[in-house]
């Protein structure tokens, strides 16, 4: 069994009310040092050997992510 | 500027429906090598230099991650 890893963030583009929503809780709580965040989906996968990363990618592409606004990456893990 | 990533997921022992929908769903479609999905949450933050680690820390510790159910963790990008 491996851990594979499909990290989704929204898109660079696209506005990220959540992301902005904690920005500002930090600033006012006083933690100046952080001038941005942003925030997304992490799924951890249980994958059966042989891995296929293909499939793993497709199944991001098109379950986990939306390709419109979102962008994915797989990190298999070893 | 720095990034940093926190990635929060729920402690193993809490339920994840969210996981679970995903698992559903992958294997009604087939991916029957998936065999345990888990969703969490990462958080991107763009920080000043030098990095206050620690201080990091303290924000993942109370304003990302509730710290009964989830567990945390910081990777600083270099």
């Amino acid at each position: 069994m491996t851990r594979v890893v499909v990290d989704v963030m929204l898109k660079t583009e696209i506005s990220d009310p959540q992301g902005q929503a904690v920005l500002s809780a930090l600033t006012k709580l006083g933690h100046q040092g952080v001038q941005a965040v942003r925030q997304g989906k992490r799924f951890e996968l249980e994958v059966t050997d042989p891995v296929d990363e293909a499939a793993i990618r497709q199944i991001a592409d098109t379950l986990l992510a939306n390709p419109v606004i979102e962008d994915f990456s797989v990190h298999v893990q070893t």
